[in-house]
């Protein structure tokens, strides 16, 4: 499509190069958009008629919309403000500097700029920030008639109208209607009739992770944000949840590999963001693993007897990092995912322990026999290694499996207690244990 | 609430209990069930109204399924069979041993039984496999009026009416009209003058993680699923999908712990299961360990001259494999959501140099001035440390910026070029370097 487009710029072939992306999805057009240059990518954007082009915006980069905005005219931004959905030109507020925020806000219509400011409010990942405000209400004496022309009358500018709430004179939600029920009952029912009573629904300051949950549990496609008197302020849909749950993924991924979780993309952030999100902890892990180093330092002596004992230090530590990272990891997801609770505890204990000891005794007969006749370094050294590695698989996975539990009683993220902190302390134990062992076994 | 049910339950008052159930939502009634002991959770299960108990059925975890179906009668098991989704049952059978499918499928209605069948025979983890049959079809020649109408009277059992599909004589999928648009047209228009012509459909075998990726990028609350032949067999919906996309984040989570991934809970699974998934790769890991062993073994006589060297092993090797991982870590997610790609190498390349050159004076200075000041080793060895650092950092963000990419370009899954095996490879080659600057430095 690339190719293609730029053949047609070439020739200035521009109702052909409108004709083809007309007859895409917004998804895609933006998809191909982001694939240009900043100039090709204004002009592009402008051969879109009014509708895509609300639409394929909304579906690009912060990047790219900051460059279009950048170029626009005011009366362009008005259109596009006018256009766009209220959560979409939220987000979009939310990613742009101050003196675009400045240009948007002069071109929104006076009535809905202090409703934008209240938006702008909500804490960043708060119910609040996902929330739109296009959504159907209904009163509940209304015949189900009556409604479906109101729906009708109203329903397009709407974000969803599969769900609608039902308020009462103060805006407090009373219950819910799916579009189902309306279309699906005699039309001559009142609302109230058919309203589901029980409604899931969240407070604009409850946490975007708690929001996903409540959408997962209950398989809803849109859920209700009511303030601190019940009073209905706006709805998520589960288009922007899928997102949330990516987000809160790709937040442990990096939580779990030492990283400063970042909302931004890895691409579009500069050099100096990148190292600063990745610094803190490599420092705060060097200086740990340092003690590491005075344990070897302690056993000195040991060591200069015997220097063959220096060459298991990496496999011992990498082993023991490995099994207890990946009973961190499984612990982690589990908490994440509802399926592990702190009150499993003595569970997962006595799980990671029955898997630790086979797991060891596997490992440390493999080592033993390639130590002996392999490496053929003798039954006592053989005999050490090995020992050392199934004392540490075990002591791995039960660190690993307990930290991040105890790590969510105490409200902490239990993402942190993941592969680079739990190798570091199982690192020190490894060693430890390894030189008692050696001294012990081979009389230093 | 379980304690509630507890004393109700000794007093032997059901009715109480029954009503209770009755007014939460089927998910938080499962979610209570899961709490109990299989005597009671079968009591309390049977207390449920059918609708009801159909609807926690289809939320409770496969254990507790098992022990509700295996003490069911034959009559019990075929209202559960009538009355679930068809993709619920689906999900069912796959999830039971055989014994008790066998009971299952005897309960199912003749003409239905081969439909069943064939279903299973989808791949796991395929379009197909996640697919639903309870969706609405619609000519293309039929008024929006008739269309209400018909959905007035099939509308009830299907599981998402909010998009209608519009299919020809043989099946083939021509467009999809959303129940919105349904809803808010002229009641005299047709079909074919309302519907979308650029359907985003998916093929039976195509795999979860790309259904999970379209229904992101194009903001969808169900997408039609089609044959070869383009023949409209299913749809899936997206509630499916959200638990699609936490399968798939686990199993990445699991691959990047080095665990071969699996689709069963953790508490579920035996001591064996959980061993096995693990200890493979825990093997690989540890022979590859040895060799960073010899690397030890070949530098023995410039060690056994310094014997303090050993004592900065840990350190190298630890700072080195969590900067890697964090490189990787940000590479694979990058993949996984679309926002890197291959053709993005060099800007990788480019970037997590220059990060790695920052991270790594920082650190490397943090280091020297530890060294020398603190521990007193003098200039020489807090260099060669320094130095090594500063070298595996870049070394570490480097090959754990590109091994990713490599590997989506050979079409290998990214994931396992994660923290394990990058920390491998890395406390190799830091090891070299260290040992080679030492001999040069030290003249050893």
């Amino acid at each position: 499509m690339k190719k293609e487009i730029l053949n047609l710029l070439e020739q200035k072939n521009y109702v052909e190069i409108k004709k083809n992306l007309e007859s895409l999805n917004s998804a895609d057009v933006a998809e191909i958009l982001e694939e240009f240059d900043t100039n090709i990518q204004l002009l592009i954007f402008r051969l879109l008629q009014k509708d895509q082009a609300v639409e394929v915006f909304s579906h690009l980069s912060p990047v790219t919309q900051e460059n279009i905005i950048t170029s626009a005219t005011d009366k362009e931004i008005k259109i596009l403000v006018e256009e766009l959905f209220f959560d979409d030109m939220i987000d979009l507020l939310e990613e742009m500097p101050a003196h675009i925020v400045k240009r948007i806000l002069a071109n929104v219509k006076e009535n809905e700029r202090s409703l934008v400011n209240h938006f702008l409010n909500y804490p960043i990942n708060s119910a609040g920030s996902l929330m739109t405000i296009e959504y159907v209400d209904l009163k509940k004496n209304l015949s189900v008639k009556d409604a479906l022309v109101h729906l009708q009358k109203t329903g397009v500018d709407k974000e969803t109208i599969y769900t609608c709430y039902v308020i009462d004179a103060q805006r407090k939600l009373e219950g819910t209607v799916s579009l189902k029920d309306l279309v699906i009952s005699d039309e001559n029912k009142k609302i109230s009739d058919i309203m589901n009573v029980e409604v899931i629904s969240v407070n604009t300051l409850d946490d975007q992770e708690e929001v996903a949950r409540k959408f997962k549990k209950y398989d809803l496609i849109a859920m209700p944000v009511v303030d601190k008197e019940k009073r209905l302020v706006g709805i998520i849909t589960v288009d922007d949840i899928m997102d949330v749950i990516d987000d809160e993924n790709t937040e442990d991924f990096y939580k779990m590999a030492a990283i400063s979780p970042s909302d931004e993309n890895y691409l579009d952030t500069s050099v100096f963001g990148i190292a600063k999100q990745r610094i803190i902890w490599l420092l705060i892990l060097m200086i740990s693993a340092t003690f590491t180093g005075y344990i070897i330092k302690s056993f000195e002596t040991a060591l200069a007897s015997v220097v063959t004992l220096a060459m298991f230090i990496p496999q011992l530590m990498d082993t023991g990092g490995n099994a207890g990272s990946q009973s961190s990891t499984v612990i982690i997801r589990g908490i994440a995912l509802g399926t592990v609770k702190f009150r499993d505890g003595w569970k997962v204990l006595a799980k990671e322990f029955t898997v630790s000891i086979i797991v060891g005794l596997v490992l440390a007969a493999v080592n033993f026999l390639k130590i002996f006749f392999i490496d053929g370094l003798g039954v006592q050294i053989s005999l050490v290694v090995s020992l050392t590695l199934f004392c540490t698989v075990i002591i791995a996975k039960i660190i690993g499996g307990i930290l991040p539990l105890l790590a969510s009683k105490v409200r902490l993220d239990p993402a942190i207690m993941a592969s680079p902190l739990i190798t570091t302390i199982v690192d020190a134990l490894a060693l430890i244990i390894y030189f008692s062992l050696a001294s012990m076994i081979l009389g230093l």
